[in-house]
């Protein structure tokens, strides 16, 4: 018993989430409390199954991310694989790893987070595990959803003359990270926005779900380590190449222009959706989802490989150099 | 690209992963290599989904447990979740955050002791996740199992006057965690089993969905953190206490009987199944199911709490000290 952190014991925690979640839901049939939870999958329907973690020092610090942003971010991870699908998430099982120094403040606070992007998608927090472990705080999110049968979109659909769009404004995201990290630039005009995308991402599971029902794009999938990296997956498992125009990127308005074309490409987190469309669709796909952009980038090649094209006209390779955990300490 | 420790990259591990791992089941419609898996559930049945963590230091001992065992036991923790609702295990998705220093041999034979037990159950790997973080090693493991609608059993059922039964033999796990400890003790008669049941238990799907599908018991859990912690969350779900008789509870066979009821009272990891049976049930469950004896322990009570009678028929209360997160560091 040396070691009480905040709660008097496992099941007292428990006890305390399943008040606070969700736990509501037509298919759900038992949530939060046995061994296991229970679902039920409506006729005509697939399930999406997907999980990811997020680390202390990896995918987040505490000296500079709230409580309420760590507990946001780790939900729209795995919302955002839901929306790269076409799906609607549904369901969510968290698994936290508390480290002894974790406070019942910094607890509340994550589940704050947690629990509202989790009301503003109807998702049920249906279970998960805990524990209390020397090191670092880390959260892993596996969330289930609902997708039509067969209307999901996989990575490996694009064929070479299709056209390649992205959602929103890439970089922004590791542009807030770094208006995070360096407190100076904070008063600087447009870092409202970045500091927002960085910090409460918003998972674009209703595009998602336009895209695949109206069956608009051939592949689909979310930006998550960066447009160079998850483009170069997009081609690999579609067995194709692209080439993309630097000056259609979104990237975010930075005085210094080569910059703000490397945070768009490299720039990880930005969960907006990349996908591809063939030609007799284009004209289909607005300029804008509501509220969001919606920009062709560039076009799929037959041959393997990522050109871009700089603004002045010259072509050169793209290399992927977004975020990978094993290329990185 | 300081830290380049086993693999090449991300995409390398995934590939490696990936022809590894049993990716077939009747309805699995997308394995591993795109933002999520999906998979497709047979009419007339519902989804159990539970998920638990393993975490070096917490869990396992890098020092004492092989690889294959952490990779299995991490495995069968989920898999006895499923087996404790009395539904089929089909789906996993695994989380892995490896520390810097973990070698290539060790993921090797993570995997080895996590495929082997995936392949005798039939559970697909269909995805996951993966880092590489400072501190500890862990895995997250969330299984995706089958029931049909309306069979799962809980914990809530039990009532008054039914009797509690508990499969195999309880506290050989914690028995063979000290054997791990204590090198000396290898050589004594009757540690082989325990040191198995500890390093690579094997989860009771097949007695759990015995009971489910027959219908004959009223409320169903696994014992992974002691019988006096899980028989006081059945009585607790289910408002109601119980006798147990010291007895006959089937515990290891130790010289010293008090250590032995210890053991079996409050060591966990011994996925073993506890359930109640209406008195009418009784006499159709058999002493043994397979290999696996089945024991009459004691009997549900109006009253809460848990009152344990022991061999010289002493009445005490019996209160809960098996594994609690929050109470130990």
């Amino acid at each position: 018993m040396r070691n009480k952190p905040t709660f008097e014991s496992e099941d007292d925690f428990i006890a305390w989430v399943k008040q606070l979640a969700v736990q509501k839901g037509r298919g759900l049939r038992l949530g939060i409390g046995d061994d296991a939870a229970i679902v039920k999958v409506p006729p005509g329907h697939e399930l999406i199954l997907t999980t990811d973690m997020s680390i202390e020092d990896v995918h987040f610090s505490i000296a500079i991310h709230p409580p309420q942003a760590v507990g946001h971010r780790a939900l729209a991870r795995s919302l955002s694989d839901i929306a790269a699908m076409g799906g609607t998430p549904k369901y969510a099982l968290i698994s936290l790893v508390l480290s002894k120094s974790t406070g019942r403040a910094w607890i509340k606070g994550f589940y704050q987070g947690l629990m509202g992007l989790a009301r503003r998608f109807d998702v049920a927090i249906i279970g998960g595990d805990t524990a209390v472990a020397p090191g670092h705080t880390m959260v892993d999110i596996m969330v289930a959803g609902e997708c039509p049968q067969g209307k999901a979109l996989r990575r490996s659909g694009a064929k070479p003359g299709e056209q390649i769009f992205v959602s929103g404004r890439l970089g922004l995201s590791a542009f807030g990270l770094r208006v995070l990290r360096s407190p100076a630039l904070r008063r600087k005009p447009g870092t409202t926005a970045a500091l927002r995308a960085h910090l409460y991402p918003y998972p674009q599971c209703a595009l998602g779900r336009y895209l695949s029902h109206k069956g608009l794009a051939t592949a689909l999938m979310d930006l998550s380590d960066g447009l160079s990296t998850d483009l170069m997956r997009l081609c690999d498992a579609s067995k194709v190449g692209a080439r993309v125009f630097a000056d259609r990127i979104p990237s975010p308005a930075l005085p210094d222009s080569a910059d703000s074309l490397h945070l768009a490409l490299h720039g990880g987190e930005d969960y907006q959706l990349l996908f591809t469309v063939s030609p007799g669709k284009v004209s289909r796909i607005p300029r804008r989802f509501g509220q969001l952009a919606l920009t062709c980038i560039g076009e799929i090649q037959p041959a393997p490989g990522i050109q871009l094209i700089t603004a002045d006209g010259k072509l050169c390779a793209l290399k992927p150099l977004g975020f990978d955990h094993f290329a990185r300490g």
